[in-house]
């Protein structure tokens, strides 16, 4: 592996061209010539993209088709991923590892998933995703939320099931619909917040609740993180209910969010409510995105691209223009890697050299039309080169 | 050219394996050994697909990139898209050209395209998309629809245009907003239909107006198609306020819709309201889709993909399992053919053979990850194989 490489001629997020230079992994002032030069060629550099928000471990990335005649509701959904989990025999190693080195080429770095806890599987999952991450260590980042899909405290021994997680490897305590799936939106909430506190994880909700139901969760959240002073620990993730609410009251629960630097993970599902994308971010909120899951039970699209993210993000909100794309794509790097607490993240000098080249006119460009052959680069190491991944990376069995 | 071509081993429209015949154009039993013979690799068959609404003199695909900083009106969006026509030289014969030549590869085979109209270009777009159409006619099908985008009685002179580009080649009378754009609702739709009448020609109404202003636009259209006896010869696109209606209000409407067989044609797009896909085709309305603009001032992505449309349109709705990701598909097919009004569409015996092989296991996968290697056959001949284009098809300059 070179010690130090330098890429010349890219457009910092954009920006004006310059030579990125990066020594033992991290973005330097150059000092001397570079054991491996590559020609950037003008293409916008970017940070590692963030996946914050995945379901690796629910992929049928590779696998045969799911004849998907699930019906509408959540639950039926639920029962419907379980089942399908019980008879596909989805190995949570193997599908982590195969959507982990897709996403690799669109040059995602960094990601966090959540990754399913019950009963009937146990820990099983965690475990797999846990063994892929340690193979893949050199490629890229991976949060582990440990997530109780099919309810908590509902269902008797997924308490216990969620601190075994923790244990196994797991970095983060996730929750799932307080009121609407755990009909106890106090319990649930304490439960969550007492394991998060228990082992110093940060905590990261799936909150789906409508309207008002969904505010009054983000007031106990809001509350609990207040107490606990876990500013900058928490992520909701989805929380519909903010584009749901009457003007006065959305702005202040967003002013509340951006107080207690408690962030939101959206993904800009064209189905689902929109959020106030623009307000959430002039108000400070840090805002993050996510895939959600990619090609399982629940949707059967998707392909884990964060800079298409970007774009879905845009057209969910209406924005079209060059400032607003450059904005969707903030969300989808520097708002991402806010929001799941990454360290030395960026393309400044001190940061770790992680990046990706996108062959574009202009940044809104790249996010409107998400050119493929990108160059990607991890601390210094070239993985993947015009689309085409270096030799030597792992392969799943 | 093959006089006839034996297609093994697809599916149509994901159905059981078989074999399709193509003689002197048109779907055959087979009689003979065929000149031709591919295998169709157990290939999803469809008709071609069908584009109801674009804009073909209007993209900037293959041109410099368009610095987008439009505000957020639709009135924003017309002055901006009038001046970017002067200011960048939008050629609609080349551009037309070569959006047909990319959608082309995917399998979009039948086009209708709105075709501005205005004092500032008169009918030089018209012209110039005529001239296209003329230059493609053996690969596809294209309607042109003269319309009035900045505003018809509102512009003196831009009536006078219309006329002037139904005799210069347009097929069909398009109208804008009657009255949030043209501030009279009557006068223009009036106007519309007396064109339509004079030249015998079908109309197709771009309607936003929103909720019961677009209901208000959407009855006067209904009394004029009944007055007139214009069963299945208008459309109207977009249609919002369909999406924005208290339920009672929206059935009715939409079982008038059906009664008088005015077509409506929806891009699914992520921001303006949903349409009610499900109640609309099961009310028996004629529903379309379109990509609308492609890659220009109003919308910088796009790519003309009427397989990824069916996606846009469930993902929109919700709709995930495998029977609704085949409506989508079948909106993309049959109902944009009944929409806009195709002669011998579809894949039985007699129907000009024209079909693409879409490379996936279900009908539903074909919508849900639009694979690219299509291969494209209309009368019989090989336009696309497997991705790509066949030797001798022509070039724009």
């Amino acid at each position: 592996m070179a010690t130090d490489i330098l890429i010349r001629h890219v457009r910092p997020f954009g920006g004006e061209p310059t030579d990125l230079y990066i020594r033992d992994g991290r973005f330097a002032r150059r000092r001397s010539d570079a054991a491996l030069e590559i020609d950037g060629k003008g293409r916008i550099a970017l940070p590692g993209l963030v996946e914050a928000h995945t379901h690796l471990d629910k992929t049928l990335v590779g696998m045969g088709w799911f004849e998907n005649g699930v019906g509408p509701t959540r639950n039926d959904r639920i029962l419907a991923d379980r089942q399908a989990k019980r008879e596909l025999g989805i190995d949570a190693r193997r599908q982590s590892f195969r959507q982990i080195m897709q996403t690799l080429a669109f040059g995602v770095l960094h990601i966090r998933s959540h990754v399913d806890v019950d009963t009937e599987i146990g820990i099983a999952n965690i475990e797999g995703v846990v063994e892929t991450r340690n193979a893949l260590r050199d490629l890229v980042d991976v949060q582990i939320v440990a997530f109780p899909q099919s309810g908590m405290l509902m269902r008797d021994g997924t308490l216990a099931l969620m601190e075994e997680a923790l244990k196994a490897g797991a970095d983060i305590v996730g929750g799932i619909d307080p009121a609407s799936i755990e009909r106890d939106p106090v319990r649930h909430l304490d439960a969550i917040f007492a394991l998060g506190e228990r082992y110093g994880k940060p905590i990261d909700i799936h909150l789906h609740e409508a309207g008002e139901l969904g505010a009054f969760c983000l007031e106990l959240i809001l509350e609990r993180t207040r107490a606990l002073s876990l500013q900058g620990r928490v992520m909701v993730s989805h929380a519909y209910c903010l584009g749901m609410l009457e003007p006065g009251r959305q702005r202040s629960l967003i002013e509340a969010l951006a107080a207690e630097r408690i962030a939101v993970m959206t993904v800009g599902s064209p189905s689902a409510p929109a959020l106030p994308l623009r307000l959430m971010r002039q108000s400070g909120v840090i805002v993050a995105s996510g895939s959600d899951g990619i090609q399982g039970t629940w949707e059967p699209w998707g392909n884990g691209d964060m800079l298409e993210r970007a774009k879905y993000l845009a057209q969910r909100n209406g924005m079209a223009n060059d400032a607003d794309l450059e904005e969707t794509a903030r969300v989808c790097t520097f708002g991402g890697a806010e929001g799941i607490g990454l360290a030395g993240y960026g393309l400044s000098e001190g940061s770790y050299g992680d990046l990706v080249l996108v062959p574009a006119r202009t940044l809104a460009e790249a996010v409107a039309l998400t050119p493929q052959k990108r160059t990607v680069v991890r601390r210094g190491r070239i993985l993947v080169r015009d689309g085409v991944p270096a030799g030597g990376l792992p392969h799943v069995d």
